[in-house]
């Protein structure tokens, strides 16, 4: 696949996304104008720009990768996209049901019927299958299952049975081995035979007895050796390998560290079962990115830009609620110096200062943490100097951005008093945001919760609360 | 380099880090010790363990690949971290420096004097040495230009010569370039000859007249195909190419899309100028993701874990001096309407509701838009279908939350005209937010601006001053 396509950049793509865009604007206008003037005469001339444009459409279609149909599925709302959804070819279907993101795959498979999905999914590796496996109809894996020989139903049950994260889930089964007793002059005849190799293949997988991999033959140090030599006098026996049930997350770091373009995956027992690439690596790096970014914004899961309005209210809502219940509690730490308020109302315009800068101080705390801890960079033995360092940022930019908010205070109400009420109860607030974000992430963290998600919430609960009790109950306290 | 080096997974990493941790408090207790008795003697037996205890590290250190070196480094705080980069073996001081982090690589090179780092820099190719000479000193580079040969000193100087987010700073110039008028027989011998290939090399590149490439003939064509055919028949002429000028970023949703494992960086002309490997473009795109996390939580950039104070606090500055400036009109927003809330503190405390959760769900909006901004999935022809969405989205969540917090307010202060003014208050700041987030990172990426930055604090700022000012404008002239 990598070899055989256009040489699409970015910039052709987002003008192949605007020709079908066109052509799809073109195709709205003639439907709305024949609804307009109705008559004989305009509808068969209408079917037949239509049957020109759906034409063009195909063509501008077949022109373009797997990958890129992709793309500019994922930018069309849902009606246009049941529309080019349509005109792609049945056999390119199953290849760009694996690129799509998974909101969008589900919105694909709902368009297609039970004939469609087997034909798309049977046109598959057994690896791909399983990556879009969880949208698939439970009757559809059945008869897929039913359908494959042998192996194949062994390779598709095993890469079933992983958890999403792990490396089992991510790997393939495309790999070449040979044994360790010949000369590289057979292994050449060998390769040669099969007349074609796996895509990101940058090494074969050198086996002894019980398919037990003892070794790796780089595809350089082929094509670089005497072909008299043995296979075992070259091959590498120091090389990485995962097992299919370790972490995504750490194989992925393993990759980037080693520079990997490929990797066996083996069992316990060091028997081969597959191999990782660094194709679905990158894949997965970008996937997990795009994620911690969403689910750090407060949403469940991937959405589909344009996804019903239903179901992106229901995939908000969680965070919703929780954000909702937590401004409860702390409207419910204001209410109580309601008094205090009324007293003097200037406490209610500068609180959410105190609370705000808090949360933002926080958040840059966690983000640093958050980091550290995926990095596997935060320890006991360093976390005592963490705190210290971050005690130290948060009593500087307390005593200076203290004073700042203090002297603004202080001028803008002409009252001393509530302009060190003002200081202090910053300085305090930063104090209180510096631990909560260490301690929140690290608590999360060590109860194997993912310190990206909820970190963030459950700082600005406590920055906002406590914020406003800092705030009010010394001004209460000093001031009334 | 893949090929030997330790099997070393994520636990091995971490227990690595951990045995390093527990010499280095060895040493720190031994030191303490002494301190602590004084006397000839003692001097004596402290100097013994503390050598043994370094000759352990250093032990320990060469076990260890340059990218697990890193790793421990950067979990260290500078003194350890001194102590431990004092013990790495000088050669390989280079390599090292390229794995770190911007930011701790900084304090690695001031732990260095000149001649080190003229060493360390001679010891890595030319495209490595332009990743970190942004760090290095002014008369080091110097020296470096004056004492390499013609080729490199020009490879290092195009490489400098492009601005860090393009092609031209990522690539290498490593490649095995062949005629297309030769058989496939004598580039194998060609391949034996030079002994070695460098690393993520899936192809040769093939050039006519002039270095221009005209194709590429892929390491696995190569292997599988007859060695008497040509190599003008077998090479690939469809292939991915790129300029050094491209944005790093497109090439990287290349590389993902195709599955690439490397491409040819030509210049206008179609000549030759280096190459692109999926290992650069890992790397780029795991520090992208890292650099926009920590700057959407208002990091001026990377961040070292145990940076003194001072630099830490300057880091955080911008930001916080930002959010401050916006905290201040919301606050004098609030200002505006102290008389209501003499008269109704209950304003006070449910204000926050209303502001709070506008933001929460604008950023929720916001993710999503500056994600499909980065993968160029919106565009003029879809923007209204997704302004229409949000506010339905919006429009469907402020009925539902806001009769929620309406009821809230209203059993809570037993005031019913005050609950619905809470609802309705949500209802308007959750349609202000969705206009926001979609206007806002719209607005900024149509100025060039990354629209992943400043996205959040506008938001954030228009919520909150909105929210209040509606809220309280509300209750103003409907309660009071």
């Amino acid at each position: 696949m990598t070899e055989n396509l256009e040489n699409q950049s970015q910039d052709n793509l987002e003008a192949s996304l605007a020709q079908v865009q066109s052509l799809l604007a073109k195709m709205r206008l003639v439907e709305e104008l024949v609804h307009k003037q109705g008559g004989p005469r305009q509808a068969l001339v209408e079917n037949l720009v239509h049957k020109q444009n759906l034409s063009e459409l195909q063509r501008k279609l077949e022109e373009l990768h797997p990958a890129d149909v992709a793309y500019i599925l994922e930018a069309l709302p849902l009606d246009e996209r049941r529309l080019v959804w349509g005109q792609v070819k049945a056999e390119c279907d199953g290849e760009i049901l694996l690129e799509v993101s998974d909101s969008v795959r589900e919105s694909l498979i709902q368009m297609m019927d039970k004939a469609e999905l087997l034909a798309a999914a049977e046109s598959l590796d057994t690896d791909e299958i399983a990556d879009i496996a969880a949208d698939l109809p439970h009757d559809v894996i059945q008869d897929l299952l039913t359908s494959l020989d042998a192996q194949k139903r062994a390779h598709l049950q095993s890469a079933l049975a992983y958890p999403e994260d792990t490396v089992g889930a991510l790997m393939d089964f495309e790999m070449v081995t040979i044994r360790v007793d010949v000369t590289l002059e057979v292994a050449l005849r060998y390769l040669r035979r099969l007349g074609e190799l796996p895509d990101q293949l940058d090494k074969l997988f050198v086996v002894g007895r019980d398919d037990r991999i003892i070794g790796v033959l780089p595809l350089k140090r082929l094509l670089t050796t005497d072909p008299e030599v043995s296979v075992a006098a070259v091959m590498v026996e120091d090389f990485v390998k995962f097992h299919p049930e370790d972490e995504a997350q750490e194989a992925a770091q393993a990759f980037e560290r080693y520079d990997l373009v490929m990797a066996p995956v083996v069992d316990a027992q060091g028997r081969l079962i597959g191999r990782l690439t660094v194709d679905a690596v990158l894949d997965y790096i970008r996937e997990s990115a795009d994620a911690d970014m969403l689910s750090m914004a407060g949403l469940k899961e991937e959405e589909d830009l344009f996804s019903s309005v239903w179901r992106s209210a229901k995939n908000r809502w969680m965070w919703l609620a929780v954000n909702l219940a937590t401004a409860f509690i702390a409207s419910r730490v204001i209410g109580a110096f309601e008094g205090s308020i009324e007293k003097l109302a200037a406490l209610a315009a500068l609180m959410p200062i105190i609370a705000g800068i808090g949360g933002n101080t926080g958040n840059q705390t966690i983000a640093l943490i958050v980091r550290g801890l995926a990095l596997g960079q935060i320890t006991q033995a360093n976390a005592r100097r963490l705190v210290l360092k971050e005690l130290g940022v948060a009593l500087f930019n307390g005593l200076l951005w203290g004073s700042v908010v203090g002297v603004f205070a202080w001028l803008l109400y002409d009252n001393l008093a509530l302009g060190g009420v003002m200081a202090l109860a910053m300085l305090l607030n930063l104090i209180v945001a510096a631990l909560a974000g260490i301690f929140i992430p690290m608590t999360l963290e060590r109860m194997k919760r993912d310190p990206a998600v909820g970190s963030s919430v459950l700082l600005t609960f406590t920055t906002d609360s406590m914020g406003f009790f800092i705030f009010l109950g010394l001004a209460t306290v000093l001031l009334l």
